[in-house]
């Protein structure tokens, strides 16, 4: 990376146009507690290994953990310099003069933002698993609540077999869950450590990477520099993992955009996540799923912008690079602002359940149920599809919806329907039935919300793994020099 | 649109982080003028049509005028509504009370914000209209001034036929000049007033549409309200246009990105676009080049992000819609800083002319052009592509570039080459015998810079043409109501 | 561009899978017609200039249309050639030998595939055009035929305001009339001939560029021989407005996918565009309508895919622009199937004018409509308001929709409601009285009708302008040489 | 899934056109062996589970491999349904009447289609790991019999630091090395077996999908069937791994793509792989490594279409998935043929190490290895850089490179040069200087090459644990009913 000639390399050559267009400072100031950890941890390292003497460390120490408490208490003016890190360099300069230069040994601005951006990366997925556990825990919590609500399940928008709103539900749990083991991938990707690397080759001072590791806590090492340096895989899966999620989040606000609308009537929204014109007091738009659901947008342009980024790059280090930083630092936010509001919205929506059983009582859904309970007697099953059909056609010629066939008609259709059968007509009896794994049954269901419950748990005990920036900073404040 | 129920709609009932969520003042705070601009339009047409008594309108318009000269003097504090729309509102209120609600008269913000975003979109295009020429302007200066450099043209990375500097100029120029043409058919897309349609089925109120359409100086109405308020056809168009403009930067920028390169070598890069190491004074990074190539993957993620929200809509006005603005209010910025950029790098880099001319003369580029002139003397084509085939193998086996071929070589090889056929070997005879529409030869290349100087007077004339927001401000204050 | 080592250039050493991974052959055998005809201007140009001998043209030309006929016939055998144009080059010199290569005098693969492929998209904005005049035509007179349905418009996809279907079905044309001017802007950026530029930097043979563009009906040259070899715009704005109408026509298609839900039950899908399960033979599953949708998808993709492509490409050819034939050669048919079968659909979709007229009536969306007429009597549109909304509280406590409010009812709320305010409750009414231009109203939609008819004529004219391969071939082969 | 009135259903009703329009024949004709597989599972739990005859299961099974072995024998001829699913059930029926109609007993095209899909994917990552294993494998073997070769690393295309040929290699390989892992990734989301929830919310017959996928070797179920029906997160995750692969070959290829050029010159690329002009032949063009880089553009695009397709549909099963089918088959062969080729590319290339080494020695990389060995003698950092900084300046007016500065030259500049110091000049020194892990220091390489082997027998060994199809039809075809 080149070192703008401002005041920490002694000079301002650059043109002012120049100086704007390439600097990062206005966005990657939001990774200043990120670099300041980062340097605390190369800091102990280059005194553990004698490369630079304790009291000098000691003494930058000071000033990186005064930086973070200023950055804290919210009175830090950072110098208008190329970016974050030139803008904490200058700032520990202008204290300590020359010897602020020591922490700078063996590092290089390419293997320190690649280190910066991981950390900002393990810390965003912390936050995202511990939003994510939060929205499981709510579907499932509100899953065992309506329980009782039956509802239409729906393909192509049309009624296809009636369910449980509990279903429902956790069909939509079970999208999230595989956000979380996505997530994991994410992890997994970013717990390479990649400092140390130098600009590109490695450096020949006799660092030593794993103690720098183990005080970040990372898993490994990056195996090669010049793959290191140029290597935005971590962002990509990042990028990719919040993208898969807001798609999932489009969805289930495209139902609620529909169930709200007066035509389906199966949702109220709360007052407190719509409002109506003053005119129309009890009209409620559903603008939050609708917001939700184009956030997707963005999630679906950044990843191509990153993609975009590093196609046909030559390996190695690049300046295109720093061009992943908006996405990048808009991706956490992203993430977690839409799916705290989907568990927000959710828990603000109310359902009518007598609207929902009407839809499905007033139809026909039922029909394969009946067909298979026929079936289950013993009657071979295309026939007792056919006989099926014909007893729909008869109730429509009647005008009554399946739920009101009566024994009487079944059997002027075929005398092998019975009462047991027609049970199954019941749309309650008919999810109830349904109690293999994976279906709207009450028992299936059940294991649906153990396995629900269980992944939210795995999201928080994922991100309680996960060291946090306060955490790392604690503990290099006061590590042995 | 839903209206918050904040201070302009007399209450609070949005919970604070839905309100927050579904805000967008922090990005469209960047639409004030606009939206001012058009307020002063439509309470013009109001007046005129005496829809409201034009005392009020002019009280209105004071409070416009007012809020106007504080953002320009840098002194308005806009109150923290859901959007500028609103908060402009609120400001009037809090002065005139009740009546300022006359200015919403017969208008939605639906129909407001469509035209909004039509005068951000006309405003921008406008200046990168200006951009554009000075770029083109500069190539063409730049391409003339360089009319003596010959240097290797390039395919698959090869070295494929000598040609002049300023042709490869002229061919950078000739890409911009389409963006010109691609900023036409977006002005064409923006130019239908919005106004005027209300929240999606029109109004009943007898406005005059036409009115309005004149004071802002569009050539026409859009055709339909539901159409209207949901469109974003015109924003597509500016992300599109923006990104293939920006595509064409990226091959600029890759082109001096290996010309840099100490293995080409064939430029220099000024140290107010790019400085070296403290270490290595003479290593000049092209940083420029790549951010400006980097810069592409944006533009692609942006046009991406509109596209993906558009997707599958329902017909009419729906809130997704909103998330429009990031991309939007990014767009003209980013495009004029990348353009004007490029235009500042391109002139702070110089090209080693002799090095240059080495890697031509130091080849057997001109092979095709012996040919051809030996084909010129009624040779068959096939013959004597094999005699310079024949021709280039024995120069190789002497270690002979073609530069250097003698007439004695020549004739070894196929008597019919002569002295007037040899000259075509000389890699300025090469590039003058191009002399077709289209080539490198300095005929065609005078032709190629008439037409780069046309394209960018075009440019300015079509921005002249583009009514500036600063313009209509000024009549509209004194518009007769 | 590469010569492989085939039949065509007199040997085989290229690896056989690296043959395979190169060749095009497999896709670009579909322009063939194209290539034909290309080379057929480029010969006789060849020959009026007498670069070569009017025989040699002569019998090259009686091969090229051999090739043509026999491909029209479906006997044609191309043999296995990189890719068409060497397969049509190998197939010439099988019959005529050596001869057969004049045909290539002057002119390079770069520019023959930059023409090729340039009047590959021309066709097919022909083709397109015609789709989208039949659309548009079929649009607008399905809207004349249903003016007197009344439905709800919808923002939030909540109901909004009483439209006429008719005004629906304008709204979707307004859409695709605006495809039909971005159809012009691809025309206009691929109307210069690129034939003549040779590999990169022009040819110094004495070629004459207007005979050929003349021949081709091109109205321009192209500028610069660098920019034409690598430049790909056109296919993007092809490929770009392609997706902007794919992204229109998925929005219509959502509509019609949520009226033939049972919830909304506004329209019934035809049996030939749908077809019901064997069980519940009344249900209808609007597929046609998702896979409309479901397109939109691939041409969002498709222009990624080139803009990536190109992305930091070199200036010149490169041979990663070969990757561009698979998106270029999807998007016609691609655009022109789904807007055909939008245009059968709707045909074929009825909609149940009660049940429209329904939704309408049991709901408030006249509010405004009585604000506003009773504003027009002189009361100040706030009060108005207020006394609107409170007539609307009035009712709902009733269980009354406001299209049954009664004078006795209204005057109880405010004493200035009278007869004539309260028939703008009257759906109908409130349709008819937003005559403003853009409106719903009858008037306003008689000059949306007419927009749209003059919107179709004028992309007939424009396909009937645009010369069509066949024509062309039909005067190549009996051109004067 | 509508079931469309063709041979299967007993009618055509459809408009052929919408017929054509809708089918996905021609596509998912490639899934064939993926349907019968799947069928012959759920055939044989069916029977297991005494829901159907084993007779009748045994004649079925007869049929289904019957159409197998046709398959494999190049024999078969499907009749033109809409989908391969019904062509293969109406060719059971061809034969064995209404008893076919068992098969699909608690089976919906549904999670029949999402099954096919899956069995899909994990094939095709079987095969992708092969190829990354094979590429790897290739990759450390280079560079291995490479060590020797010194050659100029590059950040900004700039030369960056002195590096062994063997560490670049490496560095490639770490970067399919991580493909491997997201390959696991995609394989943990594949491995949940989606058959047995029926259309969408389960089936009320005793089936058991634990049977399934035993017989399939899942390792788990799908929790959810509304989810899993309208789930194509496994799609995504799986466009999105070739995406990121193929962005990394894109990589690579511009690497060979300039090392090419005869700028640099520091391969030759063999005839097998690249072919000249009949002209000039000593030139090689890299088109391999241009379509390499140039097919990223692919990836991104298919991955961009299934986002958009997603985006915003309703919960459960849409017709739009049917356009999932492009982007799924296509991905599988882009990737392996992509990096099959760039593994046999590079098997082709020759570096030419006196030219890459003469770039390293005309040059100053070293410097910050000279200032690191005077800093090592325990002098301050910053001063140690600053004398280096003087003894650089020094040697380029000399016109010196840093390779040959002398004993003298550096004490004349600074007294602490000593011999020892000045060592660290010579490129080998410095590259072998840097043994931390990461760095180009061959004991640093040593262990990047044993990680690399261990990366690619990891890859190895998931692809031999992955059920392929083939196999899984043998135990299938033989399975107890």
């Amino acid at each position: 990376m080149t070192i703008a000639k401002t005041a920490a390399s002694g000079g301002t050559g650059l043109h002012p146009e120049v100086l704007a267009f390439t600097s990062s400072l206005a966005l990657d100031r939001a990774l200043l507690r990120e670099d300041l950890v980062g340097s605390l941890a190369h800091l102990t390292m280059l005194s553990r290994t004698r490369l630079i003497p304790s009291e000098d460390a000691r003494a930058i120490r000071e000033q990186l953990v005064a930086i973070w408490k200023a950055a804290q208490a919210g009175t830090l003016a950072l110098p208008e310099e190329e970016d974050v890190h030139m803008a904490v360099e200058v700032e520990i300069t202008r204290v300590l003069g020359e010897r602020a230069g020591l922490l700078h040994t063996a590092r290089s601005r390419n293997d320190q933002v690649a280190l910066d951006l991981r950390l900002h990366v393990r810390e965003k997925v912390a936050e995202t698993l511990e939003v994510l556990a939060t929205l499981i825990e709510g579907l499932a919590a509100r899953a065992e609540a309506e329980r009782g609500v039956i509802l239409p399940s729906y393909t192509h928008r049309q009624r296809a077999q009636p369910i449980s709103l509990a279903y429902q539900l956790c069909g939509y749990g079970a999208m999230f869950a595989r956000d979380v083991d996505a997530l994991g991938f994410v992890l997994q990707g970013v717990a390479a450590l990649p400092l140390g690397v130098g600009a590109i080759g490695g450096t020949s001072l006799p660092i030593d990477r794993e103690v720098t590791r183990e005080l970040l806590r990372f898993s490994r090492l990056t195996m090669n520099g010049l793959d290191t340096v140029g290597d935005r895989d971590f962002a990509l899966d990042f990028a990719y993992t919040a993208m898969r999620s807001l798609l999932h989040a489009s969805r289930v606000a495209t139902d609620f955009f529909d169930f709200s609308s007066p035509e389906f009537g199966f949702v109220k929204l709360d007052g407190e996540i719509a409002c109506g014109s003053s005119m129309m007091p009890q009209k409620r738009n559903p603008d939050v799923f609708e917001l939700i659901r184009g956030k997707a947008g963005r999630a679906v342009g950044n990843l191509t912008n990153l993609a975009v980024l590093v196609k046909g790059l030559p390996g190695g280090y690049n300046r295109d690079l720093q061009e992943d930083r908006q996405v990048l630092l808009e991706t956490g936010p992203l993430l977690t602002s839409v799916l705290s509001m989907l568990h927000l919205a959710l828990g603000k929506v109310y359902f009518d359940k007598d609207k929902c059983l009407a839809a499905v009582e007033s139809d026909y859904m039922q029909a394969t149920d009946v067909a298979e309970a026929l079936a289950m007697k013993g009657i071979p099953f295309r026939t007792a599809y056919k006989a099926t059909g014909a007893l729909v056609r008869a109730c429509q010629e009647k005008g009554l919806p399946l739920a009101q066939v009566t024994l009487e008609l079944a059997q002027s259709v075929d005398a092998r329907f019975d009462a047991e059968v027609l049970k199954s007509a019941d749309p309650r009896r008919a999810v109830e039935r349904k109690a293999n794994a994976g279906g709207t049954g009450p028992a299936s269901v059940e294991k649906q919300l153990v396995e629900l419950k269980s992944h939210a748990a795995r999201a928080r005990e994922m991100a309680r793994a996960i060291p946090r920036l306060a955490t790392l900073f604690d503990s290099l404040q006061e590590a042995a020099l």
